[in-house]
């Protein structure tokens, strides 16, 4: 009976935050631009709503019962564990602290709008000074080993610290940078077929069809368009996935789209009847991203894809391709180069971009450096690591909107991401055999139900790491991403 | 600030019922179908939420309080009063019998949707008969003067009566009978033109700028497809149109729009600055349905407005149009004939379809016929006030699903919604005398204006009643309606 008293509050709250999807979704997507003004002050009701649930005696009462319950299956106790930890963290926070947050967030947001229109950091560093100080604050109240900085990135991937990112990034500098320095000495690949007019329509066909080809259930979800492409559940027979069509620019939907895919079975894939109940969450931010990064960068650049793909693509803009052959296409895709925007970067160097924020935040956090110097700090270690010259704070470091948002501790993820799905994509090619050839005809159901069974649908009954090991054999490892990146453009750039 | 206290309880309710509706509409128009499962219970849900708040000590307790405060505005006191009476409204009904009701209502649904696909009334029986009972339940629980079907029409026209009600359908027996026996007799006029192929997109296109023509204002809602049209809101900035487009039916596009256009402005016409409280709502269902009738069928259907309109629609569908001049097609749009399903109805025999279904509704309410007996009580009304043969239960007896949701009380609504119309609509051409050369040239802002300041800004301030008396002078005429019909089908069809 207790159980079933857990189930039904996880359940209420899990609808609450459900209903606040639907609400934020519209908004990416449909809402009329006056409908904005309201709709902010509806989802923060709906989410005072849902915190009061997550941190009511009652949740505390049962839990404390089911912590001593013998009879709960194992299901049933990773789920009171997990809401147990969900809860105490929950109750750390004051209602004072959670609204001087989210009254900082929207100063910051604005502040950033501003500064970017302006393009000049100047305007943002009050806003963003503010924002790292109750960051840091919030590491106290979370409380950490080590490190502040952990305790950030533990509300985004559960158990990550520095120590292990700092070695995933010392793999990158020492291993990754080497072999960058190598292909950007090579000619450089044609992608300017990338940049021709694509019409919006048979752009958003072709990328439905991708997406059912996938394995995208769209009796279980959609895709629409927003500004900025993202993923949403309103549970897992409702996953609603959004692009972004720019018909001068056919990179924006096809790797936005493939990548969302990959977001988008991920939910799919969780326990319907684990509804509202952490098992039958997303295990992280990292393992989320290796699914979408696995389908973006592993399978959606590779060349078994495209066999499986150009030809029809060709026939839809003939225009466009007919006079570009499969090896340029290919080689075009997966130009290597350093840039300025993290967004646009290409697999590889993507993990420069990440780094140096990553080692911005984690100084920002300690104190070891200030927001008032993050723009010369930022540019400086573009040069360093990309050797570009950052000349508008645009396109430097007010590029990204996470910040503003009090995201600390979530960009490593992005990398964390990569390697999972390397080393994921990599192990499943060892369990399917026949992988690569299934893939050129067009059939990805063994990649999508090796997924599920090894990733998927456990939800959060396993952690990050007991996944990774449960599915390849060993803990997160940088060589398979090292060695992936090496074989695919080893060959490309002939080296 | 115990007003403040109120208001913000109050904008919390609205809060929660503005994110269902948010959920209803999506569900309505972009849910894929297996999200369906979860989205009902994710209602029911913040329905919970929002009755607890509603009928909560807290709201009670300001309102006692606010009832004794002399130093409110005459706003703020009617505020208080609605408040008041819905606050003891809610709190007439126990939790068991809400569940019971909505337990009730979905067992109806299902079994309609199973007769209708059966087509036979038979077995709905069962589960309607309970709704009876529950509606009569409900009418005592609810209390009444004289009839308990009053009590029930209350919740969708608060104050209205039988005595009024049937008054009304008198006139409609005695006076419109008569007239549209006369036009039976006439020959009619022809409207085929609407049955050909009418493009999708041109279709929705022309239907948009209608819209715009009427004054909706897209920067505050917006028009998205359905299968059955509506219109709802998330806010005075926030309206949702729906609409349905069938390829082989003009008529489906056309009238919807319009209808549902009518309802938009009325509820974007609402106070912004009343968000969540009585003053900022719509008066009743049957003041809503004056204004989507008044745009549909005094203005939609008119000779004025197609002066303004059909030339442009001629030159979007000539295959079509351009043999049908202008007077043919005024006519056979507004071609009168007796028909089988009330939403298919002209202006004029569309009343009888309501007269027949109030009838049987307050026959069943006060306990005098019963639902056994209905499939033959329906088809003969139908033989005795339209003179057609019901051979199917689809298209007769069960072709609403009204009772199937509880809604007994409703159906009146619609015909006082005309009848509004009509007697609003015939002051507006006195109090703007260049309405019809207006509207001739495209130009609807001096009668939406008009709207705006007779009806749509006041919200629940004034009653129905009293809007109508101080809109146009007197209580509701049937008068007008009347006037209108034989003026304009006199003309039509040459009587």
């Amino acid at each position: 009976m207790s159980y079933k008293l857990f189930q039904e509050i996880k359940h209420k709250i899990a609808d609450i935050n459900y209903a606040i999807a639907v609400l934020n979704w519209d908004q990416e997507t449909y809402i009329p631009k006056n409908g904005n003004s309201r709709r902010a002050q509806q989802i923060s009701t709906l989410a005072g709503m849902a915190h009061k649930l997550s941190t009511s005696k009652k949740l505390a009462k049962v839990l404390k019962k089911l912590k001593q319950d013998a009879r709960l299956s194992l299901t049933e106790i990773k789920n009171v564990k997990l809401a147990l930890k969900d809860y105490k963290k929950s109750k750390k926070f004051t209602t004072e602290f959670v609204m001087k947050e989210s009254k900082a967030i929207s100063t910051a947001f604005q502040a950033w709008i501003a500064a970017r229109e302006a393009d000049n950091f100047e305007l943002y560093i009050p806003a963003l000074t503010e924002i790292v100080n109750i960051q840091r604050e919030k590491a106290e109240i979370l409380g950490y080993k080590e490190h502040p900085y952990n305790a950030l990135m533990d509300q985004f991937e559960p158990g990550a610290t520095i120590n292990e990112i700092d070695s995933l990034f010392k793999d990158v500098k020492e291993k990754l940078t080497p072999f960058t320095q190598e292909i950007f000495a090579c000619e450089k690949p044609d992608n300017k077929f990338m940049f021709q007019h694509y019409e919006h329509k048979k752009q958003w066909d072709f990328g439905m069809n991708i997406l059912a080809q996938l394995g995208f259930d769209f009796d279980s979800g959609r895709q629409d368009l927003s500004e900025h492409p993202f993923t949403t559940s309103f549970g897992v027979k409702d996953v609603r996935l959004t692009t972004r069509v720019n018909e001068e620019n056919f990179y924006d939907m096809l790797w936005s789209c493939i990548h969302e895919g990959g977001h988008g079975l991920y939910e799919q894939g969780l326990k319907e009847e684990e509804y509202g109940m952490p098992c039958g969450e997303a295990i992280s931010l990292g393992i989320h991203e290796s699914q979408s990064r696995l389908y973006e960068n592993n399978l959606g650049r590779s060349k078994a894809f495209w066999k499986a793909n150009y030809k029809k693509l060709q026939e839809i803009f003939p225009e466009n391709l007919s006079n570009t052959s499969f090896e340029a296409y290919y080689k075009g895709i997966n130009l290597v180069e350093p840039s300025f925007i993290r967004t646009d970067a290409d697999e590889l160097t993507y993990h420069f971009h990440i780094m140096i924020r990553y080692e911005i935040e984690k100084k920002l956090i300690e104190g070891s450096i200030e927001v008032k110097d993050l723009k010369t700090i930022w540019n400086d270690a573009y040069k360093k690591y990309l050797n570009v010259d950052v000349t508008s704070d645009k396109e430097g470091v007010l590029q990204d909107v996470h910040w503003a948002h009090g995201g600390f501790g979530y960009f490593p993820t992005y990398s964390l991401g990569s390697f999972y799905a390397a080393q994921l994509f990599n192990k499943a090619k060892q369990d399917i055999p026949n992988l690569e050839a299934e893939i050129e005809a067009g059939n990805m159901d063994s990649l999508l139900a090796w997924l599920r069974e090894k990733v998927h649908k456990h939800g959060k009954y396993f952690t990050a790491k007991e996944v990774c090991e449960k599915a390849t054999g060993e803990a997160l490892n940088f060589k398979y991403f090292l060695d992936y990146a090496k074989a695919k453009y080893s060959e490309i750039y002939g080296l």
